[in-house]
């Protein structure tokens, strides 16, 4: 079956990128010293998993407790549910932990801390814990600087019911630079603030095994990472415009695309209208700080997956696309036209799809379907 | 079951409101002398549809074929698809023609007409159509002052196998208004350029059986609409905290939500993380031309739904949405405390969901399973 047979709007996963991102992220982590441990709520299947594992389905990252058990049961079983825990989830991590041989979970709340040790004191359970740390990006985590933050480790690692596995971060204010470099110094902060606060700790007599960073474009960015034990990126098996944007990766490293059908042309307006809107893309505005016209996407055709030069997706609503053209219409452009958009941010749109068409070139070779909800 | 026991983030449906609302907007079409065919591709539940039609299951709008097809296998025999036809889903169409009384299309390109009238003729079927008229939205429709509009018509009116059964416009500028008043005045204009048109039609000799306009914010602000047959408003049934913001409803009246948990207190930053991010609440940015920090929701207590004062959803991640207050931090805000979002946009946060907890106060009375794809 070709491409041209499926129905839009679609998802498309190219399987040579895909392939080509995990090898090269893999190879990278190899060089950088460090263990990888992908995350996998970009995608959210178990295919794509095993591709960034190479097969060993060990050692992921996943977003939600959902992901937690779907690939529990497909057999990964050493899983970090990387989202501060809060107390209500205790039970269904508990469960996790059973199911898998390893299941970390974190937090930098002493409330959820004493709630956690409860738990585990009532049902005989020991929780392997990483302490959530604030390197910059001002979200979720401890001040390492603080003295809270040891206070916090000190109680992790004294707690019979806690297996205090080390410190963990993520430098989401990677997304706010606008090429590589800057992502290379936001990567060498993130690094330099963990190992600092690990001396701190074993400073203590408190013993750090995982000192755990991670972003696509810090990862993708930086020069060395002495220190650092583990690497979390998940964005880069996809990556997407706004990763080209700020010059992780080229165009045609991009693995996901929304393909796209054309339901109206509007030569007057140099405007098209095409069948993937806000429900098919997202509504992420995409990286506005490097380009505040960047749009909802990067147009490419349909077969080669070339970028349409001049063609920019300028507004969306819930099922329509709006396309401007920068000059006249190209007259090849008729209603059932397709093109593929690369989105701004491939976490968000794929998550609008229960069915991924995977093509080698033009070719559909299977069908994945990610996890869905929570 | 109560609201306490359900899981977050999740989807609230209160029944009480979306009853009020579906009688308020039964009532509002009756008074304006117009027959009401709601959208359903905000909630896109067969229960939801029900209560909007009192009970029909008749005169429908959707947004997709996927709708088209579970509203049909579910008794809905009057439905109108209200995104322009492509030419790659004409057989799409025909299945659903075949499955209802009534399937009405619509179009505005020439080239789309000649697709399905060629296919109506191959395969001896006969198309209801709706010619789709811009009124200043400039998306998608015909220019109703040109005479290629005319000329469509008067081919889709000639036409063997096709039914042209009217004039279908979207007056989607209503979004960008401010308020009521501003609302009933594109609700005026709406209504102006379609009789207007519908005028010119006619005086050419070409009926106009049907003349169909809609939005929630015209349909709610409109004085008066002689001469319009139908309206298809279809956020009203849930409203959302845009809707609030520009006067289509109060902050009592929407009748959806997301139910959320905080995960993190951090005093010194007056911040709060909680577990629904853009993958809950979805990127859409909100009433921004009324209150450029409208942030991403209304906050509201979870029990009660009443706003939580200086409370601000003020930055969402895949799986994080980070609240800032204007002041001190409550201290009963604390690692488990539960709230309610009011979206920015409930058809786009209703469709990151599977399941809506149907509730009447804080009893659990139903769930309902919405349409996913397309």
């Amino acid at each position: 079956m070709d491409l041209r047979q499926l129905s839009t709007p679609g998802a498309v996963v190219d399987l040579d990128r895909l392939e080509r991102n995990a090898a090269w992220m893999a190879n990278r982590a190899k060089d950088l010293g460090v263990s990888l441990r992908p995350h996998v709520k970009t995608h959210k299947c178990v295919e794509a998993a095993n591709l960034q594992t190479g097969g060993l389905s060990r050692k992921i990252t996943v977003s939600t407790l959902a992901e937690a058990r779907a690939f529990a049961t497909a057999g990964f079983d050493d899983i970090t549910y990387a989202v501060p825990l809060s107390p209500d989830k205790i039970p269904a991590c508990a469960q996790l932990q059973k199911q898998t041989r390893t299941f970390h979970v974190l937090l930098d709340q002493p409330e959820t801390m004493v709630a956690l040790e409860g738990y585990g004191a009532a049902h005989g359970l020991q929780f392997s814990v990483f302490l959530k740390v604030d390197c910059g990006l001002h979200r979720a985590g401890v001040d390492p600087a603080s003295p809270e933050a040891v206070a916090l480790a000190g109680r992790l690692h004294r707690s019979n019911q806690l297996d205090f596995r080390g410190i963990l971060t993520h430098a989401g204010q990677s997304y706010r630079c606008r090429n590589r470099s800057e992502a290379a110094a936001v990567a060498a902060h993130e690094r330099d603030v963990m190992v600092t606060f690990a001396a701190t700790l074993r400073g203590e007599g408190l013993a750090v095994a995982e000192i755990s960073i991670g972003s696509t474009p810090t990862i993708t960015a930086a020069d060395r990472l002495p220190g650092i034990s583990e690497v979390r990126p998940g964005n880069y098996l996809f990556f997407d415009a706004f990763q080209t944007a700020i010059g992780s990766c080229s165009v045609d490293g991009v693995a996901f695309s929304v393909l796209t059908t054309v339901i109206g042309v509007y030569p007057d307006g140099r405007r098209l209208v095409v069948d993937a809107g806000a429900l098919a893309l997202s509504k992420d505005p995409g990286p506005t700080h490097v380009d505040p016209d960047c749009g909802f996407g990067v147009v490419v055709s349909e077969r080669d997956c070339r970028p349409v030069s001049g063609l920019k997706v300028t507004s969306l609503a819930q099922e329509h696309g709006v396309m401007h053209s920068d000059g006249p219409l190209d007259p090849a452009w008729r209603p059932g036209t397709r093109f593929r958009i690369l989105p701004n941010h491939s976490c968000l749109a794929a998550a609008c799809f229960d069915t991924f068409s995977v093509v080698r070139g033009t070719e559909l070779v299977d069908q994945w379907h990610p996890v869905r909800g929570w």
